[in-house]
């Protein structure tokens, strides 16, 4: 048989209108619709090699994966061997440029670089719906890395009009993610258990139905670069997805001490006129939201916050894409 | 005229299922229904004298207080005359015998003894319903520091059958609540304004949809005496008022660094083995409550958190009471 490759690379991505919870866990269905904003620098490379071995493997920043890792890779790989009608098995080797436990979800960039990598290796050239549906299979938040910019994953009525698609391009806003890092710990409940506990909660169904409204303030806020209105609603969707966790059963506690002094500072610098806001993922690290001319100032704020450990930086990033030669 | 004095006793109250906004602002109809326990020990002692003097006067803790907080006052001291018709003005006099600032609310012990105390010297003989009712229009939490231990305040239909009743004696349960004490400042946002904003939470409705369910689990809790399901209700209710606080415009975010640590310690302990479990009322102090057998390890291991500045230490208080002669 002939050795087919290919190569994507895909951004991670942070959710201004967050996904917490599916109506249908297989497919990954989310119970509602988030946008996001994909992070220029912040990326996995993910090479699929399909060949004549007798099984999967995957190898991710050089480590081999098997269990459940690799089983979760193969499924995607299964949807992509049925569609292009091809048994080969594939070699995956993926490296993220990011530490791991950063406050970074790498399964988002990682399931989307794959998708893209995997289908072009399988020789399909999926449009930029199809790929986010496949991407959403294996992480729902892929499906937000494959288009660029600004995004949003609408919640869809089926499996096959739950996609993303771009809402602004890169160049729409010059928006700064710094990400605190108070915590390298690995959480110790993943996303994908989290989801499937969201139900549980009191509050869950309140913060899906007030959904819609949230996001047409966010959608709002990004078309009209108006940062005021982009604070208040993407602080307080982050809060309400802590409140859902924070009141499920089992609870699900992710803020850590200094979470919350940093959550405190950037209200407090927001007060005092400084374009600023916080986010906060299935972890403790807090993404702060500022414009690129007060990036650098709040780098150095953020850094002189005790319990801040590191920060990270990046920009609003593009598509997902394939590798030209050479890339890495 | 005769000069007519009263000397009221009440105790403080923790809340175990939480009261937060009002259906009727100027009645002090709560949304929902709540359950507390009476704070043995931290109790405010009030004298009302009725005498000749033009105007009302309050002093608290030595200082003479005017403005809205005298005039919170003379609206009570205005029912019990409108009830008792006499025109007397009244002399006011209040000690805390707990810190201000200490994490406990001094308005329901304040407003009980107040309620006792100025319709005693009006001449009235009101019964518990009625002084509870009373209490309840100076601040709603104070409806529940007139009867005692273990009290109940329900929401009811109207103003007439909205007041507290006892469910279970102070014997009932050897309870000890420990008020972690992480900061002496006085809180940005009273509870009065705090729960006129409540409505706007989008979560606020699903919290008090889902109340009669926690107060059910609660009374049972306490009549079986099960720790482990009062625990959890308890923290999963005190998390549900801070979700709709912090998703409230304008939010409202109490907690502290050094409350998360404590609130994240607690859970420690109690998966540990320990009966033990937290409460945060309006402010950043966390309430630990646990068993009398477990206080002074608790107490300890609560002074050794960094962050802690003090201890509080309260048992399960009896109702209001008319001070005797030489009470102070």
């Amino acid at each position: 048989m002939t050795v087919s490759t290919a190569t994507g690379v895909a951004c991670a991505n942070i959710a201004l209108i967050k996904y917490w919870g599916n109506r249908d866990n297989d497919l990954r269905l989310p119970v509602n619709g988030s946008i996001s904003m994909n992070l220029d620098g912040l990326v996995t490379t993910t090479t699929v090699t399909f060949n004549a071995s007798q099984r999967d493997t995957l190898t991710i920043n050089g480590g081999e994966i098997t269990g459940k890792g690799l089983e979760r890779v193969s499924r995607i790989l299964d949807l992509i061997r049925a569609t292009a009608n091809i048994n080969e098995k594939a070699d995956v080797i993926s490296e993220n440029n990011f530490p791991a436990g950063a406050g970074i979800a790498s399964s988002a960039s990682a399931f989307a670089a794959l998708a893209l990598a995997g289908s072009k290796a399988a020789g399909l050239d999926l449009s930029e719906r199809e790929l986010s549906r496949l991407a959403r299979r294996g992480s729902g938040s892929a499906s937000r890395s494959i288009p660029g910019g600004f995004v949003e994953w609408q919640a869809g009525a089926n499996a096959e009009d739950s996609f993303a698609f771009s809402i602004a391009s890169p160049a729409q806003w010059n928006l700064v993610d710094l990400v605190a890092i108070v915590s390298a710990a690995h959480k110790t409940t993943g996303s994908t258990e989290g989801h499937a506990v969201a139900p549980t909660s009191p509050l869950q169904a309140a913060r899906v139905n007030d959904t819609p409204r949230r996001l047409e303030i966010c959608r709002t806020a990004i078309l009209q670069k108006d940062f005021n209105a982009l604070a208040s609603i993407v602080e307080l969707d982050s809060d309400m997805m802590h409140a859902v966790m924070m009141t499920s059963t089992p609870a699900l506690h992710y803020w850590k001490p200094a979470s919350l002094a940093v959550m405190t500072a950037v209200r407090a610098w927001r007060t005092d006129g400084r374009p600023i806001c916080y986010t906060v993922d299935a972890g403790a690290n807090v993404h702060v939201i500022t414009v690129e001319s007060e990036a650098r100032a709040v780098e150095e704020n953020l850094r002189a916050l005790a319990g801040v450990n590191d920060v990270l930086i990046a920009r609003v990033g593009g598509a997902a894409r394939l590798a030209a030669n050479g890339d890495s």
